[in-house]
C-alpha cells in the first residue's frame, strides 16, 4: 500500500470515541493548515486535541498508514484523509423538525456552516412558526417534508421537538427516507435498526463537569 | 472494603469516555428503577447503554467493587453510587451568559431539570433581552453576575454567546468565581488551567452520523 494515498475502512468495528476524536483532530489540523504548517507529529496533534500521542496513532491506525517515520504527517494530506473518513468530502444536506428556540438556534448555528453542513429545510407541526425565516430558510409545514427530502437528496434529519413529539417525528422522518437522525429531544426514540440515531443530551456534558468538580476530593 | 458501600475515586486518571458512559448507565439504571427492577447485570446495563458487558465492568472498576458475583447489581444501590461519583447527590446551580435563541432554549431545556440541574441566573451583555423571562428566570445585565454567583454559590457557567464574545465572557465568569464552564460557542476559549472547560460542538455529532452513513461502503 502506498503510504497515505488510500483510505480503507477495515471491517473491524471502529469505536465511536475514535470517530469523535478524528473529528477533533481534523479541527486541529485545519487550524494548523490555516497557519501554514506543512508537517506535524502525533505529539503535536495529541497536544492540540488533549489526548496522548499513542491514542492519536491508534485512532489513525484503524484507517491505514499515514505519515512518514522521522518526518511526521503532512498536514494538508492528513486533513484530507480524515475529512474523507468522516465523509466530509461529500455534501450532507439535512432537514430539521421543530422550529422552536432550540431549532431556530441550530438552524442558525455558526458551527454547522464552518464544517460544511447545510440545513436545507426547517419544518414544524405547529402552524405558528410556519413562514418564519431563519436566515435564508423558511419554516415549512410537514406536508412539504417528502418533497424537500427527495429534491435535495437529504439523508440526515435533526429533531428539536418537545419530548412528547419526538417518537412520532422520528417515524415520520424515516417514512420520508431519512437514514440518520440527530435527536436533541430529551426522549429516546426507537426506530428500525438500519437507521443511525444519535441522541444529544446536554446534561451529559454538565455531568462531566460535576464529576470533575466533585472528584477534586475523595467522595465518601 | 465492604462491597458497594463506599465510593473511592482512585488517583488514576479516569478517561472522560468512562465518565460519559457512567452518565449513560445512570440514565438506564433510573429507567430500570422506575420499572421496579431490583437487580440487574452488566449484560443488561451494557445492552441498555449500547456497549459491551466488559466495558461496563471496566468502567465501574475504576471506582471500587460493586455488585455480588452470581447475583448482579442492586439497581437502587448502583444508581446511587454512580450519582455520587458524578456528584449528582449535590446541587450544582449554574449561570448562563447569552440570552439569544440557544441560551433561551437551554434555560428552558427539559433535560437539565430531569437530571436535577438548575440555571439560577441568565445574563446578557446586550440590553435588548434584559428583563425577558424564561420560565421563572429573568434575564439580568452583567453587573449582577458577581452577586448571583456569590449568593447562590454557583460554580458552573454556561456560555451561549456568539463566537466573537466567548473569550471575554469566559474570562468574566472566571473573575466572578466560576470553576467549570460549558462552552456552546463555536470558538475555543483559553482560560487558566485550574478551570474545567468543556466545549460542546454540535457538528461533532453530525460527523459521527456522516462517518456511519459513509462507511456503509469502502471509501476510495
Amino acid at each position: 500500500m502506498v503510504r497515505g494515498t488510500r483510505v480503507i475502512v477495515k471491517t473491524t468495528k471502529i469505536p465511536e470515541a475514535t470517530i469523535m476524536r478524528l473529528a477533533v483532530y481534523s479541527r486541529f489540523l485545519e487550524h494548523l493548515r490555516k497557519h501554514d504548517t506543512v508537517t506535524t507529529s502525533s505529539g503535536t496533534i495529541a497536544e492540540g486535541a488533549g489526548v496522548t500521542p499513542a491514542q492519536v496513532r491508534k485512532d489513525l491506525a484503524y484507517f491505514g498508514e499515514f505519515g512518514t517515520r522521522g518526518v511526521g504527517y503532512n498536514v494538508e494530506e492528513l486533513c484530507g484523509h480524515i475529512r474523507r473518513i468522516l465523509g466530509l468530502n461529500k455534501k450532507w444536506p439535512s432537514v430539521l423538525v421543530g422550529a422552536g428556540k432550540l431549532g431556530s438556534a441550530l438552524a442558525l448555528y455558526e458551527g454547522f456552516n464552518i464544517r460544511g453542513f447545510h440545513i436545507v429545510g426547517v419544518f414544524d407541526v405547529d402552524p405558528d412558526p410556519v413562514g418564519n425565516r431563519f436566515g435564508s430558510i423558511k419554516v415549512l409545514p410537514m406536508e412539504y417534508l417528502d418533497e424537500v427530502i427527495e429534491k435535495e437528496q437529504v439523508q440526515i434529519g435533526i429533531i428539536t421537538v418537545p419530548a412528547v413529539a419526538a417518537q412520532d417525528v422520528g417515524e415520520r422522518l424515516v417514512e420520508a427516507g431519512i437514514k440518520a437522525i440527530l435527536n436533541f429531544s430529551p426522549h429516546v426514540i426507537n426506530l428500525p435498526v438500519d437507521i443511525i440515531v444519535r441522541h444529544v443530551d446536554f446534561s451529559l456534558h454538565l455531568e462531566v463537569l460535576t464529576f470533575n468538580l466533585n472528584s477534586r476530593r475523595t467522595i465518601k
